[in-house]
């Protein structure tokens, strides 16, 4: 691809992650999270100051009733029990039902047989988006049998890089009809033929916990507003512009996650088009 | 009434209300909660700041004994779930028992009906204080028959004004003999009779999560050294004065959620005389 | 002990916490959580800065598969409940059984009969240090029959100091053969004969939820890569040093957090030498 044509590209995605961004806002999403509570905190402060309207409920009784009336649901299985299980398979059954769109993130995939099993298990209810880290995507595409297992899981954390993972997320995307995200240095989003990596970010995201949880439920308030796929650069965009702005200001952790919230909230469509690098 | 008069009330409220705050900061009370994932850690350091003891003591074993200590309980059923509302309904049942007071925080009343439910149930052990937002407040006088049903919920998130709720609050305090509170753009405070309005804040509050269930929580605090009706008018005077001086300096939600706990632990009585407004 | 001595056991106390700290960063523990609600974000963002990776698993379907690769284990009892303690039980006894190094942060032990039997039940387990206020180590140890039960709780906080725990903590330590923290003002680090004191820290630090609980977390971490005695000692001292350093220009609750975050990533052994206090 020609110098122009890539940067005619970066400024096409970067154009539509400014109006799916724009839409969210007008629009304000509900988005239903069935999360971990490590991330409950910072998930829902990065919904609302992305301009969505988060709500974390989980309890069988209300599901159907609530499900009824939300714009998208995300489902992260990072501090799992089988009482929540039930939970996140019969919201993913009821968003499937209903065409809501819903998006999964497997944190520690691959890393139990308790975490690969209720992953295959919630698949089964056709997620539009997959978000995981490259570890994650591994180690489910390879008990899918698309892969040999090469994951390697450190607890939650990924030993793998989002090259690694590439033609297996592609794989994985073909073979669940999602769009599969594998986030890191480099974030990857893939609908198994078309990629595209985002370039943005600071290694300092990493330090702060439940970051990616965070992605995971703003890329459900995108995917009210946009396509899957559309969703999916728009939310890696905008963590990545944003992860980049705050790191630049505020380097230690602390600090940047304060930058990291404000930044979301004071994020531009311009600064994606502005900042917006692909690889 | 007179330029003067309001002047004067305003005075005698803000003046009632730093007095509430030293004597909080005194004695230092015990505040037990029972409350949602999501505003766990913003409820404790919002108490912890504002100068109270907070507890997160939830399970069913010890709730007898714990309750026998405790200055005031805080019951919020944000992250609802069925084995939750046992550990609920028995500590209301324990603090009215007791005669030690409790402030009810119907989080999503009227957007599915377990909410409801449980919402009624638990205004069988007598709250002291219902602190919700104009669609929760609405809900509740519904289901009770009080008012035709007319909330818009959005999730979790109000789609009504509290003058909306204004007459209906009155009823409901009226009603079950608490003081209701129904927050917003102005935070109205009735015990069916008298009704208070109060005016500070920033919209910038409604962009941090839980600063709602925060509120409930330094309610309960206060409820501990003072009459429910001072309580209500005192929490909500400290938040809205404590949220606008943290806006002003920090508008962006990260960095003001940062500021507003800091607001609380700064806050003297001569703050809320000087900028405490009615309406 | 002469000045000279004094001076000479500080540096070398000092020197080992820095050494502790940096294959802390060198090997990036993997330390497994089974906590609190409240402490679960600020614990493994102070994983995080410090260096390790923290993971919180719970469920009793995993806890097998996952801690058997884990550096370590931290059970803090603080928003307890029945279901949980099952899980706190098999994890303490899967980590003793493959003598990975576990610690107990005994939340409001003595506060409740529940949680002082749960504090008893894990005992059993043997972990390698026991982390509390000085209530909480006076509970225990009058629970054991080590002491006159002369712990005053005040809910989940101390009403106790280290000093009239000390004695009591040395007879603990003997009795469990757990390295016993008391912390407070000053926090206290015995095997039954050794004892230790860190002067450091700051009264702010218990102005600011779960501290406490985030210091168990990262003495967890040290514990992966040290003796359970350096290990306690580098993880005070940090927290001390860290502590004392944010407060100086950070004095109020909310910005004091974000500055003893970035504290924690950015703290050198350099500055555990320039700072360390020992009384």
């Amino acid at each position: 691809m020609s110098a122009q044509t890539a940067e005619d590209q970066r400024i096409v995605v970067a154009t539509e992650a400014g109006r799916a961004l724009e839409a969210l806002r007008t629009s304000r999403p509900l988005v239903q999270n069935i999360t971990n509570f490590v991330s409950m905190d910072i998930a829902a402060n990065a919904l609302l100051a992305i301009g969505a309207s988060p709500a974390m409920v989980h309890a069988v009784e209300e599901l159907d009733e609530f499900g009824s009336f939300i714009g998208a649901l995300v489902i992260n299985i990072g501090t799992l029990s089988a009482t929540w299980t039930d939970a996140m398979d019969k919201a993913a059954e009821g968003a499937r039902r209903r065409a809501k769109p819903w998006v999964l993130d497997p944190v520690g995939a691959g890393a139990t047989r308790f975490r690969t099993e209720t992953v295959l298990r919630l698949l089964k209810h056709g997620p539009v988006v997959i978000r995981g880290n490259a570890s994650e995507v591994l180690a489910i595409a390879g008990a899918l049998g698309l892969a040999a297992a090469t994951a390697r899981n450190k607890g939650v954390d990924s030993g793998n890089t989002a090259d690694e993972a590439a033609s297996v997320a592609a794989a994985l995307a073909r073979e669940t009809g999602a769009i599969v995200v594998a986030t890191g240095a480099i974030d990857l989003v893939t609908d198994g033929t078309r990629n595209l990596r985002v370039a943005n970010g600071s290694p300092v995201m990493s330090q702060v916990t439940a970051v990616g949880c965070a992605l995971s439920a703003v890329t459900g308030a995108f995917c009210a507003v946009a396509s899957p796929f559309e969703a999916a650069v728009a939310s890696a965009a905008c963590f990545g512009v944003v992860g980049e702005m705050a790191a630049a200001t505020s380097p230690l952790p602390g600090s940047f996650r304060v930058a990291f919230i404000d930044g979301l909230a004071a994020l531009r469509p311009a600064d994606l088009v502005e900042r917006l690098r692909l690889a």
